[in-house]
């Protein structure tokens, strides 16, 4: 296969899509383009170097498989799940975010969902209707693009900071900022970040806590990349410090979205927990009692009115799937960030490739201007260019990645994840970085 | 076990599950119902006649189940599924509409929910979103309860007709005098009908589908009982008529929710389809192009935004148990209707207990005045009471069932579940319902 691919083969695939042309790439979600990419390859006969979808690629944990298979053979197709889930799996989820948070979360407050996508839908939607006065939710940007989706899906107003811009103690002010308007519901981050893999520390989850606490804002804590900053060695072992760092140290107004996608890779079941803060699960909300003719608890309305309506509950072997592999984490039988962490490797190797051919990492510092770490996933643009720009002209270049545009970030680039490439596809995208390289690189000024 | 139960300890249940007291049962969702029971049963250490939850009973397809251990052996569980479904789901789902409904949906116009719970929630958002003015979902109740309180969720205005009051002809105006107004984004119905089990008729069908076309209007038809019209003995038979009755025959503005739920008893999984009208699939809309930014197509939007922001797809090992058990059912390796018409055989002697202590169906007769068949569901009350009236005293009693209220009945009483009762389950109930009727039988008239 020649690269640049024809052009036309190319831009005739996106319009199929319902975009405009190439051009309209940026505003595609992921799933969009992964369908865009895979009618591309067919058309044209190639294969992709694929770094748009963070899908796993590691094998799912085989205890989650067997125990799913082993619920499945004992009939449980059949039953309606409860809606609370299964006792096995609130049970062994607790512990989880004891073993692995280190946090306290009562059984009664974990609920199962359908990935953390669900959990986080529905999240959104019960917490803008706590307070009729409070339809913002606030995004520590750049964010996972579907998580600024379901507010324009659901019709809620979005705010955000751009975290790269306000680290340590800076963030206290830019926060508090936003929050002194009184709109703010909520405030939604991933740690790690999903796109940069910038890392959130203690230290400034304190400062969000006390600032969730004096403007009472609930704070939405997505950890599906759960202890995976491969800097520290010492993370991962059960009921040990250093935990994940986390906002629920700080404040009671929190829930965390915990998800076995990445962690145990079982993207494909759709398997997740909503840990709800013992203290908010169990608070009262007056808007609530009158929508829902209710209490207006908020656990009870999360499960019983929200999660209910969207999918009568999660699918009912893969909650036996959950259970075992949490139980399993818990008891140091699964070590899921060691296993992850090749994830790291690969992201060294293409960040080595990219910089070889005038490529770089945008969001290339953490806190304390350490040098963000390796892992799933990873930010990237090529000389001054844009994310549009880039991703315009990569597209022709056999490798895929979205836009940091959808991900709100204030910063230029691109978002790849490191997960889905092999061993045998770095000299594919060594020799097609280098093509593109030889298109775009800027003529070298004359000799005087 | 002595019955009726002790008030204090059932009172008491009844508040710590968030209601003020048994008085309130008529407002608890179905699910909230169930966990409410579950815990009176445990205090009280007795079983229930369990009427209010509608599990399936029968043991899950065999064929779904040994596809979805074989996809799980496969290695599915660590992929993300396309969001647009397998392609051999979306195949299978498109033969089995045409053998069973008798309808033309191409695979491309067919997407897999979460349940079509999912499906429903998911249609709901969506056609809210096409049209400003149209801000009003049109029920036929009695409707299946849940499907009210997703519009409550999402923030929709209903209206509703109780069918039982417009058979026939007289459906055409009342249905008129509703759309003319302007304001209806869509009529929603299930046939056969949860809870009372009348069987919408083609004829009335076609008058749906006419007024559809003439209003602009979109039907979703929710046919998770499809074919389980047990009068007629020759329905489900692949590819043959009679078909399951639909609206799809008279009007491209409509979509249909396939559930396996019921017809596999598959629940537990959370199963189904959404089968869209071609004609509509592809239709566009400025509304969406203008929230979207995209081409604002009907299909692309509902699977791209909508239901990838709800749970980014449905499990993928799922997805081949459907898949396996609709090409089972194409081919007449599965007789959906003949393994469910056990049901029918349920209700019907759970019918003739009722009415021996003073019990009957409340919605009794159907179409052109033939008495409703046995199903699934069945509506009933005591004597004259009321259903709230009847809930709030039978539940002392060990039967449980929930209130016709929360489907929006114009008639008074309560929908009961025939499918979980087991055979040795029939003297209890006999003995349960005539101790309330001794408890609660008016006093004779003394003799002159």
């Amino acid at each position: 296969m020649n690269y640049p691919l024809d052009k036309n083969l190319v831009d005739n695939v996106c319009t199929t899509f319902g975009l405009m042309d190439a051009h309209e790439l940026g505003n595609a979600t992921i799933r969009q383009m992964v369908g865009i990419i895979r009618e591309i390859e067919r058309q044209a006969d190639c294969e992709y170097v694929h770094m748009e979808l963070g899908n796993p690629s590691l094998p799912s944990e085989q205890i989650g498989v067997e125990a799913q298979i082993e619920a499945l053979r004992n009939g449980c197709a059949n039953k309606y799940p409860l809606i609370t889930g299964i006792p096995e799996l609130t049970k062994a989820a607790s512990e989880f975010v004891r073993a692995f948070l280190g946090l306290n979360v009562p059984e009664e407050c974990i609920v199962p969902t359908v990935g953390s996508m669900q959990g986080c839908y529905a999240l959104d939607t019960l917490i803008s209707q706590l307070r009729p006065d409070r339809d913002t939710i606030l995004f520590l940007d750049p964010c996972f693009p579907v998580q600024k989706q379901q507010s324009r899906v659901i019709g809620l107003k979005v705010d955000s900071i751009d975290i790269g811009d306000y680290r340590g103690d800076s963030l206290r002010d830019a926060l508090e900022k936003k929050l002194q308007k009184g709109n703010i519901s909520a405030i939604l981050y991933s740690n790690p970040n999903n796109p940069s893999w910038m890392c959130l520390t203690e230290y400034e989850l304190r400062i969000i806590g006390q600032l969730a606490n004096r403007y009472d804002t609930i704070v939405i804590e997505d950890v599906a990349y759960l202890n995976m900053d491969f800097r520290d060695p010492n993370r991962g072992k059960p009921y040990c410090a250093p935990f994940q760092p986390s906002v629920g140290r700080y404040t009671m107004n929190c829930v965390h979205l915990v998800s076995c996608s990445k962690i145990f890779s079982y993207a494909g079941e759709r398997a997740a927990v909503i840990a709800v803060n013992p203290d908010l699960a169990h608070r009262h909300f007056p808007a609530l009692t009158k929508r829902y003719n209710s209490d207006g608890q908020f656990m009870r309305t999360l499960v019983y009115q929200i999660l209910y309506a969207i999918s009568s509950g999660v699918s009912h072997s893969v909650q036996y799937a959950m259970a075992a592999m949490m139980k399993a984490a818990c008891e140091g039988r699964i070590n899921f960030v060691q296993n992850t962490r090749v994830y790291a490797e690969r992201a060294h190797r293409i960040k080595q490739i990219m910089e070889k051919h005038h490529f770089h990492v945008v969001y290339d510092k953490d806190a304390d201007n350490r040098p963000v770490g390796d892992g799933f996933f990873f930010t990237f643009t090529y000389r001054d260019w844009t994310g549009e720009q880039l991703l315009n002209k990569l597209i022709y270049y056999g490798v895929s990645a979205i836009s940091l545009v959808s991900t709100g970030a204030k910063r230029e680039g691109m978002r790849g994840c490191a997960a889905s490439i092999r061993d045998d596809q770095f000299d594919a995208l060594d020799e097609r970085l280098a093509l593109f390289d030889r298109d775009f690189a800027p003529a070298s000024p004359q000799p005087l």
